[in-house]
């Protein structure tokens, strides 16, 4: 790994080689990939990237911790739309708005882009079966980009993740064990299989790899943009993981010279389960949280990464948003409107943190916003329902029509532009 | 609209003018869309194109029916990934297949490509609201690409249209009839009602500007493939609107002299609803047909394109198969487990398709072959249980885990390579 120095505990500072099967730190703390900016800055530039025609995540190899002969797994992960969302923004009030829509990756959520990641390295590591637990789609995610490389993996879910996320698990071929518990439980299950049985670890908190495939989306956003930094980038956060990812590539890009400056971050998280945001909002440390919100990819009351996320939002002079799910199911009919955009209500919490902060003028209108969505709407159609309601049933005739129109107060003229 | 020439009734003959509001011929027949090829060669090539970075369907503009001033619309569609599918490929004993995964559009479904052409139609025509029929994608791609585009829409599904499409278009704003009948019931009321009332139409077999957004898929294909022309591609049928606009496509590679040969279809219909394939199989005229299948894409039992899609058929050479739901639902499984995608029913069927195609030794072991994949298995997450099953349920403790493991005959070795 060219780039690559080592690896590097970010509560005690204890360095470490990078090895394909790094977990965490002797002292429990997590562990930080570290490169050689300067050789980056030397060997690649936003110009010698422009030329790149991979639009994928693996574009940004010398930014990735990856052996330089690995090929790049199967699926194509990565380089997401980033939509300019006038008419979203209009309704928000807001001057510049961007969607980033991390839904369209192959398994559907940002997730993707750590598992693509994993895949290599289980690879490197010479192993033939990969774990993890998740809330749903770092499983879904793992599952299928392993599928697709051809190894086995092992899936623990709480047995509240939706069905659509489930689905996708049992299709992929994964041995899906769904746990009748919190997803403490089911992380702490995982924890001990993996040790165990000595599968590779995708679990985001303990394998100091997984952010750095995170990361490559605020990678992609910034050259999506041209390298105009925005204002702010928010997003919603569970574990901690992503939002540690999202920063240490922007933290990579300044330190190479693509940027010179950095956003600030938002933090969004329901309100029903915010024990990173709590400990931000309060100045103390976090605590665990029961885990009431319908978000159930954010619906982490245990983060299990709390040390970076909370490091991120202190290092970009971040902020912390709490939003109710009502406001979160508000999200997803808003985006679905404006933008044509469906996320889940995880997917969405990020742009609902957005209109609670402007409504709170904690955001100037003028601003230059990134909101990333980070899974699809599909995965939890039932949300999806909540949120927009059932659809008018008719009989299939004229009549029958014109009655249902006249009741739900539709006027279907035609208003030539 | 440089390299259009006009539309031309593909059972008459007669020509007309290729203004915005085209709709079907006087003696009913169904338009196609004429280019001046000869334009096009001089103008664009292969070469060109490469140097084009608008990776959605609108770098094949040339090949579009569309003003050049006319804006393409805000969703990003198209450019949806090509895999080899060698493990695929294996398990069919094939020696070359790729899959088209199409269910990576913005809102999962080949039919986007169509929707964002409506969009820009209806745009020029002055409309300010568009409508069509659906068995549920052409629905939820319309309704999500004009939302984006700030257009309303009105869409008339089957009540039977599985919940994940339903739920798109009510999250998307579309106003949802919900026809409580066949699909002929309802295309047959959506046809009535954009009349009295003059909406854009964005019905694909009254609409001949549709099939040529569908067209790009194979436009794509080629382009991924370096302009080597496969031997088979082979697609699900329905409406035939999406098989008629394959062949379209390839029709203007060739004409244009992208490519020097043509591949032969193939048409894979359910056994509970195969009119088109029964016409080419009996040599008959088609008759409808119940609508007996889960792949509720294409259980469409009185077809609205038989003729284009009939035509594709004979002047490729193509061919029909027919599969069971059975085979439909494996089919699933297997392109989940070899490459981690996830198709819906109607997705996967041109994949089972090719592997009952291959057992009948109607194609031959060393073609190769491009299986599209119209539709995100999200959709239908239903179907997606019904072919995978139900993960274990485990109590959170090792104990429960072995004996679950045990009693699913699960070794859970890690076996390094």
């Amino acid at each position: 790994m060219k780039y690559v120095l080592g690896a590097k505990c970010v509560k005690c500072g204890k360095e470490y080689a990078a090895v394909p099967h790094l977990t965490t730190c002797s002292c429990g703390g997590i562990l930080d990939i570290v490169y050689d900016y300067g050789a980056i800055r030397r060997d690649f530039s936003p110009k010698t990237l422009a030329g790149n025609r991979d639009w994928s995540m693996w574009r940004y190899r010398p930014f990735l911790p990856v052996e330089e002969g690995s090929p790049a797994p199967p699926l194509r992960v990565g380089w997401s739309p980033l939509y300019k969302a006038d008419r979203l923004a209009h309704a928000l009030g807001l001057r510049t708005l961007y969607i980033k829509d991390d839904g369209l990756n192959p398994t559907a959520s940002l997730k993707d882009r750590a598992s693509s990641l994993a895949v290599v390295k289980a690879m490197e590591a010479g192993a033939s079966t990969i774990a993890c637990s998740s809330t749903g789609n770092a499983a879904s995610s793992l599952a299928g980009n392993a599928a697709a490389a051809g190894l086995e993996s092992y899936i623990f879910v709480p047995s509240r993740a939706p069905k659509g996320k489930v689905a996708q698990l049992q299709i992929f071929g994964a041995h899906v064990i769904s746990v009748d518990g919190s997803y403490e439980d089911t992380f702490e299950l995982s924890k001990a299989s993996i040790f165990r049985w000595g599968w590779y670890n995708r679990n985001a908190a303990i394998n100091p790899y997984l952010s750095e495939g995170k990361k490559t989306v605020t990678l992609e956003i910034l050259e999506q943009l041209g390298w105009q930094v925005p204002d702010y980038i928010a997003l919603s956060v569970g574990d901690g993981c992503t939002i540690a990812g999202a920063w240490k590539g922007l933290k990579d890009l300044y330190a190479a010279g693509f940027i010179d400056r950095l956003p600030r971050l938002i933090s969004v998280q329901a309100e029903g389960c915010c024990p990173l945001n709590r400990a931000l909002q309060t100045g103390k440390p976090w605590t665990p949280m029961e885990e009431n919100t319908l978000a159930d990819s954010i619906a982490v009351g245990v983060p299990r990464n709390p040390d970076k996320a909370l490091r991120a939002l202190e290092e970009s002079g971040g902020m912390a948003i709490n939003v109710s799910d009502r406001e979160i199911l508000d999200a997803m009919t808003l985006l679905g409107r404006t933008q044509g955009v469906f996320g889940e209500p995880a997917g969405v919490t990020g742009t609902a943190g957005v209109k609670r902060a402007l409504e709170q003028g904690r955001i100037p209108a003028d601003a230059t916003v990134v909101s990333i969505v980070t899974g699809n709407g599909l995965k939890d159609v039932q949300s999806g329902i909540k949120a927009a309601g059932e659809p008018m049933v008719v009989r299939p005739d004229m009549e029958a029509l014109l009655a249902a129109f006249a009741a739900h107060g539709i006027d279907p003229k035609e208003r030539m532009i």
